[in-house]
């Protein structure tokens, strides 16, 4: 079974040896946090998910944040500030989107060098503005500093519709696993933003358009819910990693064919150019933010139906199948097919989102 | 009329003429991005007031938003990371106090150089945890991510009781201004951190508390909202900025009694051993998250009462006049009282929250 991995997560561990967060990881600190958090009384879903869900007299509030922090998300040299605005705030929708809820209102907090320039600034704003614009997000506030290195916070807060949603923890064995869209393009813009090349044809200006601008997949998302999916997930961190979160939050395992895992045309053409393998970067590359959905078999045909309806192509990728994360830990690189190996597999990137 | 000082405020500028964050100012960006903000139609209060109000099916929501950022918010060479977490939660609860509400759920994002401390991670959320505790929040989420400096960037969801909030915006001509507890120990307690001295005897030890632990004055917010409030503000910024936002947004001027401003005997007594004007401190320091309040003058004995009953002292500190915020935009130095002037006055400080 040279195409498959079995997958699992223990999601960050709570180990007494880290010392630092580079030790610790992002998902390790999370955890750290989560194990102590307090449960409050309004709380239907708290960390650990894309969104909290919360009821405010019988509505379900969804309630997210996602940051980016220059250097990190963003390469300050090459970045127009309109595209880290856009994908601030898309990037939140994209959690909205994977509970199968629609996005309302946000505050934004930014903060900055003081020798910023306005312009660059106002870019930010415009880029944040069109994807607030474009996902029917109205901006009601926000906070403002300066910092050594540029921060963007955007908070966001969503409805479930009739009050209903979709976590990461509702998998079951023998569920199918779907996806839509494709996978690796955001990546492989990335590999072409990190080696400062300017696209050379309309292939790789995709690659690059899929990093900067992703779009999420609110429609797709609320079909699934209505199609019955029981667990879904936003692809931010890669397809296997977040594939992962769902084994760990369902206490399940997940049989990737990834041989199945939909790459678009022209990441398979332009990726040899780029040095780069197609299939590695759709399994581990992140930001694509597609969604990864579990669905019973029995409903697969109308959760497919209701997707491509959308013009989004949906794709089966998987199945659920028997597992214990607390002794499955990592996935299994014993057939040796583990090609995206070099980019850390399931582990936590330090300072990964 | 040696100790008044006529206030109103321009909130900043959209000057053609600034070409950097520094020369912008953080009222000029958020003057700049609020001027191009598209209206929601459940937004009731947006950006521009402690908090937005939001309707969520009826339920007024209230939304904020406050970072944090080291050498901006707080030193850290000298920090105690619990503090920083304490007072990131609190001065989010305090916006929500402003206007009348109590808090319910916040989501938090963190950023940290990989090198931090797992200790120091687990002092600020062990602060974190500790205001929301206090305050009865509910953290349900956040981000994490790896960064050149700490951040701390927390949003906090409240709630309107029976739908009914006071705003920034309602101070009328003939209003009495008032205020909770005392003004200038949170700035005293900074410029002891500053100088990197030793707290020498209790007072000292108050104004450093005052500064690293502040409360928010949540119960006092609803007393005011009870006693019929029109405008309030909490005292982040400096009771003099403050107070221009008011004017600001309530299209008025306050005629401040600079004498009646509200110092503690503490800060009596340590001003003088810091070399400070305890005055100074309390008309232009920020952080004490008081409460400064607009109220009928009919209204203002039950207000006053309403408060004191809590314990929390409420004195009265101005009036409200009439102003043109177009045309009388910054103080009024005329008199040549203005004995804040050193600190910036009513001018937006950099890289001030």
């Amino acid at each position: 079974m040279p195409d498959a991995a079995r997958l699992s997560d223990d999601g960050g561990t709570m180990t007494d040896e880290a010392t630092d967060l580079a030790t610790l990881g992002e998902f390790g600190l999370i955890g750290r946090f989560a194990a102590t958090a307090a449960e409050g009384s309004h709380t239907l879903t708290g960390i650990g998910d894309d969104t909290a869900v919360i009821d405010v007299d019988g509505t379900r509030l969804l309630f997210t944040t996602d940051l980016m922090v220059e250097g990190v998300h963003f390469l300050s040299s090459s970045a127009d500030l309109a595209d880290v605005g856009f994908k601030a705030l898309v990037s939140n929708v994209s959690d909205i989107a994977a509970m199968g809820g629609h996005p309302r209102e946000c505050v934004v907090s930014l903060a900055a060098p003081p020798s910023t320039p306005v312009e660059a600034l106002d870019r930010l704003w415009e880029g944040l503005s069109e994807a607030a614009s474009a996902y029917g997000v109205t901006v009601v506030g926000g906070d403002t500093s300066s910092a050594p290195v540029l921060f963007v916070n955007v908070a966001l807060i969503g409805e479930a519709p009739e009050g209903e949603w979709v976590g990461r923890d509702g998998a079951r064995e023998d569920d199918e696993v779907y996806v839509t869209g494709t996978f690796g393009d955001a990546a492989g813009g990335l590999v072409m933003l990190l080696e400062e090349r300017s696209p050379g044809d309309v292939d790789e200006e995709r690659l690059v358009t899929a990093h900067l601008r992703p779009r999420a997949r609110v429609a797709e998302g609320a079909a699934a819910l209505a199609a019955g999916a029981t667990a879904m997930i936003d692809v931010s961190d890669g397809l296997v990693a977040d594939l992962g979160h769902v084994c760990e939050r369902s206490g399940v395992g997940i049989l990737l064919d990834a041989g199945e895992v939909p790459i678009s045309a022209e990441l398979a053409r332009a990726a040899p150019r780029l040095g780069a393998d197609a299939l590695g970067l759709a399994l581990v590359g992140g930001e694509d933010y597609e969604l990864a959905i579990a669905v019973p078999a029995e409903r697969s045909s109308d959760l497919v139906a209701r997707v491509e309806a959308l013009g989004t192509r949906c794709s089966r990728v998987g199945t659920v199948v028997e597992g214990d994360t607390d002794t499955v830990a990592g996935h299994d690189r014993s057939d040796g097919s583990a090609g995206w190996d070099h980019f850390g597999g399931t582990e936590p990137r330090e300072g990964a989102r």
